[in-house]
């Protein structure tokens, strides 16, 4: 694979692709399209990436690079106790859904289901994302245990897996109800119970 | 659209079509793939079907029907205690993934993700799935209040919905992993801690 000449096209390959693989899915998105979305030649896409799962990849990393550099902050932020900082994290990741009308999802869920079957190298990036996701909200579950808020007994991580789960599944469901409802049975009665 | 003039190539269209469709997706697999692995020409799947979007339909629909009819039972069983009826329930359906290898996942999930951002037939046929998933389990978990398993100032739809969003993200998330540990997680933690 020759050097990238142009970084700037390789950003706007990234961007404007990576759409088009968010709201359309990944298998009725073609090269062509992500070429001209982008606004260079066909041919040239094979400078920037190997394959369209070498895109895809990247796609997702830059995705999960951005939820983690805009929400992340949220879980760190010691102005709140622990517990709140959890509700908002997932109520800002609603919020989000929300201003795309529900109908995206989250690209992990969607490359989980529709990519994984035939991509391994997606399957391995998407499973380090999970990795990477539960850390981040185990550790802050950890401080809820740390300063009370959460019982002494509770498994922090088996906790943060269960609140991604749930989460996810309540994102799928958006998709089909189009409203928030799946998000405030999640905001209202899943997270909660689980953290009691 | 002529009427069928054999109902077994229909309904062999929609068994062979079909698990191509919930293997590879939706976007993934053309008319002409579904008309070959059935054995039959490609221009007579447009005698069975509108449109691929409506041989999609009645794949998800047949899918849905196999689910209830297989699965449907165990919440009826008036052996068991309805808590136990729930847990029964799901774990067969972890099985039904475990079997599968973990990696075609739940259809209603797939079509869910991949679908329903170009299909409104399809959402809407999903939005009713999920109604009749929903009551199904809420009528069980109302089984469960009546006999005094679940206490009395729960709201057993708020449970069902929660339940259903937290097992389609097991499901999700066990096509990442390949392997139980959604399931275990959904299965030991979750569930008891929503009906409790």
């Amino acid at each position: 694979m020759p050097r990238p000449a142009n970084p700037e096209t390789r950003s706007r390959l990234l961007d404007k692709g990576g759409n088009l693989i968010s709201t359309r899915g990944f298998n009725a998105t073609g090269v062509q399209e992500i070429t001209s979305v982008a606004g260079v030649p066909k041919g040239s896409f094979y400078n920037y990436f190997e394959s369209k799962e070498a895109f895809a990849v990247e796609v997702l990393t830059e995705y999960w690079d951005s939820v983690v550099a805009t929400y992340g902050p949220i879980l760190a932020d010691h102005n709140m106790a622990p517990l709140a900082r959890i509700a908002r994290y997932f109520a800002s990741l609603a919020e989000f859904h929300e201003r795309r009308g529900y109908a995206v999802g989250c690209l992990i869920g969607n490359m989980a289901l529709e990519v994984t079957p035939s991509s391994e190298h997606v399957r391995i990036t998407l499973a380090a994302i999970y990795r990477q996701w539960m850390a981040s909200l185990t550790e802050c579950l950890r401080e809820a245990q740390a300063q009370g808020e959460l019982p002494a007994g509770k498994d922090p991580g088996q906790i943060a897996v269960a609140l991604i789960d749930a989460f996810e599944g309540a994102v799928t469901r958006a998709k089909v109800e189009r409203n928030r409802s799946p998000f405030d049975s999640f905001e209202g009665f899943v997270l909660p119970a689980l953290v009691t």
